[in-house]
């Protein structure tokens, strides 16, 4: 039964995990170093993704816009942190047309400064107040080590930038958009996830704080997903954005930032994947349903295409597969690109007013009389797929969080099972290097108003400030 | 009734266009030179044309993918003509991270590059072709001046890659998507087109031939709008794209490409908007209604609202514009946005049973009892709108193209009301040239199959081969 073009996820994480990617076709190597081609199986995720969180930041009051692509060095400089923060980071164009540019421009790591060149033009009065944007687009960020969807030169994502009148209204859009990305998580992606505060260290460079939210990978690596960042008015006052406030005084706007990127991808098969391929949760995957002919006569043929007209009707996304290949062959095929139900249609069913539905999450093969609601009933499967994958990804999470008190615990955990290790800190940067020691362990995020587990930091033994989740990060 | 902020448009073309892109807030200029900001109003109308796009490329079996933004020299030189096409107008990153790159990479004019460097991956047999693929991004060209979404360094749009078994097929396809685009350009941005062949001077570098829709401007000028490209087998001879075809012999695929961009946003401006800002035609615009309250009574609030879930459910865009500004104010903004009808709801009408409903693109006004199917209605309006907006460019279109024999003609229409000319052309670039002296007319396509209206060339006098359509071009 297992799939032979994929490494046992046990054995080898890292080639199972590009072997799920390549067998799935949802991306290929490019002869452009550190970056890839997203493949259409790929991309169809993207599209999913893009159309939920685009409904939700709609709802939530954002419009999209498009800023350019490239950001002069000056612009680029006038907010220190930042600069420092990506300058190490990112390419240059130096030269357009046939000339060396007179400054050189650097294709946007993020927008923050382009952003903040806008709002000027746009901003007056607290009545301009809250401006709630959003950009859909590709990045670039010269890293040295890259792996497919999860840390790649390019990748695509979504940057929302919003101003607003008051540090509270702010903060608020901060944690709300914080809150959209969970939800995202949690029910379409079916991935729990635990969300807190960065650490000063792990801060997004200009930001006053970070919040994130974190996901554990099967292996018990965390992958940071998301992050939404507050600025207060540092970029506001660097760029000077002013607006008359309601005492009509000059004030400076009050921002915030925040994004999610095609290294959902990653999570979703780092998470879901098993054995034999992608495992996709029914309410991201682009086709839910693979209905597979057995046999070609013009019974199972009709058949077929009705429950796929009933289905598509219901906006239901299925396929028949009439390609000309063994049942056996579209099985594995549907399995390894982790359509969430197969509905097989066999003459020797079918003369017992049977179909059989496959489940891609349990393997599961359910046989069931022909004259049941197939809307109804593939819905409910849906459903319970669904609901199915998030509980054992919860299960999982649970099962690899730990709570620590000494580092010969964090040692022992993360050498033999690792995940996310919660721990009391002093708060000392000193003590997080420590603790990277095991293993590269780094601050996940500051649990924030959770209840103590101990009184003093486990690094130094001096009294404890936060609760904070570590662990091991791609 | 003029609205003061947009110059007037037989007064000062140039201006009334960047006034009327100020107006309707869809664009603002960047301290990116040459680049600029796609506001909310601009880049939404932006989402509807890839929405319907997107659909009509889906329905024709086309799949979404993403290539890297950076296309290494190397892999840009493979191709001769396409190198020298356009090698002068693009911009290289030659520093990445902190290092100087041993290789510059460009920033992409276009993917036929990249694609042909995929395909080797996905193609072995005849079985695997066709493949058709589409991407959604941004490209980017030096270009010294630029103009607002008609000539920018960078700008957004969809490139589509296709690779077939047999030239036939490949060339069914250059002409299918050719026949999408005029489609699209006609039914949903009310904009009637020419279609043919390009000269071998005005063809894309690397192309056998390259087909084109173009479109008459209200001023007369011409836009080239949407291409596509046959490139038999240059590229996959270049790039070494070969499949065993079903003489199991090894042969090179046949290719295409072809791609519409945010120009489409300033071509829809430059036909159908007047004096007082935009008008869209429903079928593309946003937001279809503007419901605007006279009063702020709770009748006049309730029937607004009600309006409005009648139209949202019915799956209309309205809104109701709720802001604390004058009626006036608020009928003025919806005009300059280009909102196809404007529905008043005023005590004094709803006293008499009446609506009040206006056109935008006659700015004729309808009085119309309470108790009409408003949803009807409302599609029934925007129907006759969409219609009368395509009728009027057509008229306009036919108006302005003009059939010539001799240069004076060329010459006098050019001056004086230019659009398009259509004159006999043996075929040589030369002439081409000549014609270029009348203030830059150039050919903007063969039309195929057409009846000879000359035996001679309008500017040698040899004999004719072509009629071509020739025109000023923006």
């Amino acid at each position: 039964m297992k799939n032979k073009a994929i490494t046992s996820r046990n054995e080898d994480f890292a080639q199972w995990y590009t072997d799920v990617i390549r067998a799935a076709k949802l991306a290929a190597y490019s002869n452009v170093k550190g970056c890839i081609v997203i493949e259409p199986n790929g991309y169809a995720i993207w599209e999913r993704m893009q159309q939920e969180l685009d409904k939700m930041f709609k709802e939530t009051g954002h419009q999209n816009l498009y800023m350019p692509v490239l950001i002069p060095e000056n612009l680029m400089k006038k907010e220190g942190e930042l600069i420092n923060g990506f300058a190490p980071e990112v390419a240059w164009v130096t030269i357009g047309g046939q000339n060396e540019l007179e400054e050189r421009m650097c294709i946007r790591p993020t927008s923050e400064t382009l952003f903040s060149d806008y709002y000027s033009n746009v901003v007056n009065s607290y009545r301009d107040l809250p401006k709630k944007y959003n950009q859909w687009c590709n990045v670039m960020r010269w890293e040295k080590e890259t792996r497919p969807f999860l840390r790649s030169r390019e990748f695509l994502w979504q940057e929302g930038h919003t101003i607003h009148e008051t540090a509270k209204e702010a903060e608020e859009e901060t944690r709300n958009m914080l809150g959209v990305y969970k939800k995202f998580f949690e029910e379409f992606l079916a991935i729990p996830v635990i969300t807190g505060r960065k650490t000063e260290k792990e801060k997004f460079a200009g930001a006053e704080y970070t919040l994130t939210i974190e996901a554990l990978m099967y292996n018990g690596v965390s992958l940071q997903s998301g992050t939404s960042h507050y600025f207060g008015q540092k970029f506001s006052k660097a760029y000077d954005i002013t607006f008359s406030n309601r005492e009509n005084q000059l004030e400076y706007v009050y921002q915030t930032s925040w994004g999610v990127t095609t290294r959902m991808i990653g999570a979703l098969i780092m998470v879901h994947s098993d054995e034999n391929g992608l495992i996709l949760p029914p309410k991201i995957a682009p086709r839910q349903v693979a209905i597979i002919p057995i046999g070609t006569s013009d019974r199972v043929k009709d058949i077929s295409n009705e429950i796929l007209n009933k289905l598509s009707n219901a906006g239901i996304v299925a396929y028949v597969d009439n390609t000309e290949r063994s049942p056996g062959f579209k099985f594995a095929e549907a399995e390894v690109n982790g359509i969430p139900i197969r509905i097989e249609i066999g003459e020797r069913d079918l003369n017992e007013n049977k179909i059989t539905f496959a489940r891609r999450d349990t393997y599961e093969k359910l046989v069931e009389p022909m004259d049941i609601d197939i809307v109804e009933y593939v819905k409910e499967l849906m459903n319970k797929i669904q609901n199915n994958m998030f509980d054992k990804a919860k299960a999982r999470l649970e099962e690899l969080t730990y709570e620590c008190h000494n580092l010969d615990e964090v040692k022992k955990i993360m050498n033999e099972k690792p995940g996310f290790v919660k721990a009391m800190w002093c708060g000392d940067p000193e003590c997080e290097l420590k603790m990277k020691e095991i293993k590269g362990t780094k601050s996940r995020c500051i649990l924030e108003d959770a209840k103590p587990i101990d009184d003093k930091c486990i690094v130094c033994g001096k009294p404890a400030k936060d609760l904070v989740v570590w662990g091991i990060q791609y």
